[in-house]
């Protein structure tokens, strides 16, 4: 790798991170203007470098360095967009990571046999419209997503043929949905704390967790805070509260990696003198292994329908069933005995959060590598990771697509 | 008691219980159309039948039945007002109990040796404008109201002058504040279910209990729900759950008549997929003993600062802090007397609620009867009593009237 280029990439990365509606966080919501700058810095980035450059009618962006091979491609990449107020890692790193390591390849073994494909995803969040991974369910061709507006009641077809008419304009990009790839390989910041606490330098992904959403309704009886002795009471919130409470330690006791979050609650009418009528939360709860989640969700309903008092009524309702997703256990053997032979220290694990790679997974054999995110803290201003780390993700990647492309 | 007078008060009690804005629930806030039809009503009623009327500037209404002698006056009564959507006793029962006893002493005994003065107070519970016993504590002269609007920007004392002024027009009406009583009984409703559950026909109230009301806010670390393992969380909503929980349980073993309730709470950024990173709720506790409140509160802030995460920091307010009130033993000691000369089973017990009682209390020997409110159930349109209960009631104020003003 060249001094040179190794500056030029992290100059990219600092032109994309400091955009104009970038502050302390991100904020490249899809087809927004920082999100077209950043897509068209990267464009004209990889055609100075050498790539044929691609997009396709969603504002993916495919930047390939072609090898004696051109019909045989493998890839890498993640996403361009962000969170609200996001991490400047979050995707961004996946993109500009695996450009490196295009060039990285190029710089020292030359022409590749296989065409290495670097994609820069339009979106993954779900944070400006009503969908999640809008742009690989595309390229995958697993999924069009349409018809949705955003907060201002921008229709998602208006703000994305407005964005991706600017990006084919670019003098060199071909405007094309390409063929998809043999392999997927996603390098991404881990958004947990499993690696730094462990002092673990990569993280190489089993899985990515399935997750049930549930929404819970507890109705009471409203009644007088101070005449309303305990024993006659019908609280709605205090009935809430143990059934959290008992969920939580069912939780830890079917398996120490499912998570349970309530993350929203309300109560009705709320008032401080008032014993609540009526409470709304709602449960997140994710784990790799689908039978444990079945059987988290049977205690959680036996729970309630073994609540002692017969005048609290609860309605239970699961309204997100995603299952987990099992990536390919091939490309993860091949880079645990690549991590062994570097002597990187690694940490097979499951993702907690979504990712691009679940999409690919479905149609091409696809694989993760997470670098250690400093005290876990992701989709917020505060995310980071140690210079040390990109870099070492970045050189492992390298030469995981070496043993693909050559 | 004539069946005839029998007869007109239940009729008055139809008229004010079917004013414009009643419909499931009463809505007579103070100095409302509502309020002011029904103190009218009472007006009318009490002239034709008799009393020397008097309006004060607050809209407090005295019904005066002369006695030999009038410098002496013995005094019950209570509220015209109601919460939004409230019962038809609560207040209500009070005043026009009241004025049937007067009637049924005059009937049966004649014309009493002390003043017999009934009193219709304009406001008890805040419901308005945001103080409370705003009438009892302008008669007591303890306390005067001023400087309020209401949620739709009207000033008190526009809405006060604009009602007093219709009540002072009506023929026959003085306009003063009259001079304090020598004692003051109330009868309401019970608004709890010790004496319906117990089957005992009267509540003689010892005692009104203090009341102390507290805002907590809890501080953790908003964080992903996905990647964050269980273990590294610092949950600003689980933390809030656990401390609630233990504080229930203190409550109850602190004394099983302390009554706990959190009934607001709201939690941020409260979206389901983010830990919580702040919830703010509100405590509201009260028991008739100052020292058991002291002892609660200590446990709660030991709870609070025993908490074993250091990330979790929580902040502790009393924001309201009400002394219990002794109401007259002397008083209680002639009811409790009189209920077992005529057979009535009665129950001793504290008031979980505020009362006129307790400003009256301040300035004057002063006692409440409780008849048992069906469930429990008050500030609500569900609030009931049976007609028997109604009666009872009634019966008894009028023999313990007579042993004050004969």
């Amino acid at each position: 790798m060249q001094q040179s280029e190794k500056i030029t990439v992290n100059q990219l990365f600092k032109q994309i991170t400091t955009l104009p509606n970038s502050g302390l966080g991100q904020n490249r919501l899809v087809y927004s203007s920082d999100w077209l700058q950043g897509q068209k810095l990267l464009i004209q980035f990889a055609l100075k470098a050498g790539f044929q450059v691609t997009v396709d009618d969603y504002g993916n962006t495919y930047l390939d360095l072609l090898g004696n091979d051109q019909e045989q491609v493998i890839a890498t990449g993640s996403h361009m967009d962000t969170v609200k107020n996001g991490g400047r890692f979050d995707g961004l790193y996946g993109v500009l990571g695996g450009l490196q390591a295009a060039l990285n390849l190029r710089e020292r073994f030359g022409i590749s046999q296989k065409t290495i494909r670097v994609i820069s995803f339009c979106e993954e969040e779900g944070s400006r419209f009503d969908a999640t991974f809008s742009g690989s369910k595309h390229y995958a061709r697993v999924a069009e997503t349409n018809g949705l507006v955003d907060e201002n009641g921008i229709k998602i077809e208006n703000a994305r043929s407005n964005a991706v008419n600017q990006l084919k304009q670019i003098s060199g990009v071909n405007y094309d949905l390409p063929q998809l790839p043999q392999s997927f390989t996603e390098l991404h910041v881990e958004q947990g704390n499993r690696l730094a606490r462990n002092n673990i330098s990569l993280g190489l992904v089993t899985a990515i967790v399935g997750q049930r959403r549930y929404r819970i309704t507890v109705n009471g009886i409203t009644n007088h805070a101070g005449t309303t002795l305990m024993t006659e009471r019908h609280d709605a919130l205090q009935a809430t509260i143990k059934l959290i409470n008992q969920f939580e330690v069912f939780a830890s006791a079917v398996d120490p990696l499912l998570t349970f979050t309530v993350g929203e609650l309300a109560v009705w009418p709320n008032t401080s003198n008032v014993i609540p009528g009526k409470v709304t939360f709602f449960i997140d709860c994710r784990h790799q292994n689908n039978e444990l989640l079945d059987e988290f969700e049977k205690m959680m309903k036996n729970t309630i329908a073994n609540l002692p008092d017969p005048l609290i009524n609860v309605e239970f309702k699961r309204w997100v069933h995603d299952q987990p997703v099992i990536l390919s256990s091939e490309m993860l053997a091949k880079n645990e005995k690549l991590a062994h032979k570097m002597g990187y220290s690694i940490m097979k694990l499951a993702s907690g959060a979504g990712h691009d790679s679940e999409i690919m997974n479905r149609v091409v054999p696809t694989t993760m590598i997470f670098v250690p995110s400093i005290n876990g803290v992701s989709h917020a201003p505060e995310e980071n990771t140690k210079p040390e780390d990109l870099q070492r993700g970045v050189e492992f990647l390298t030469a995981s697509l070496y043993q693909e492309a050559y």
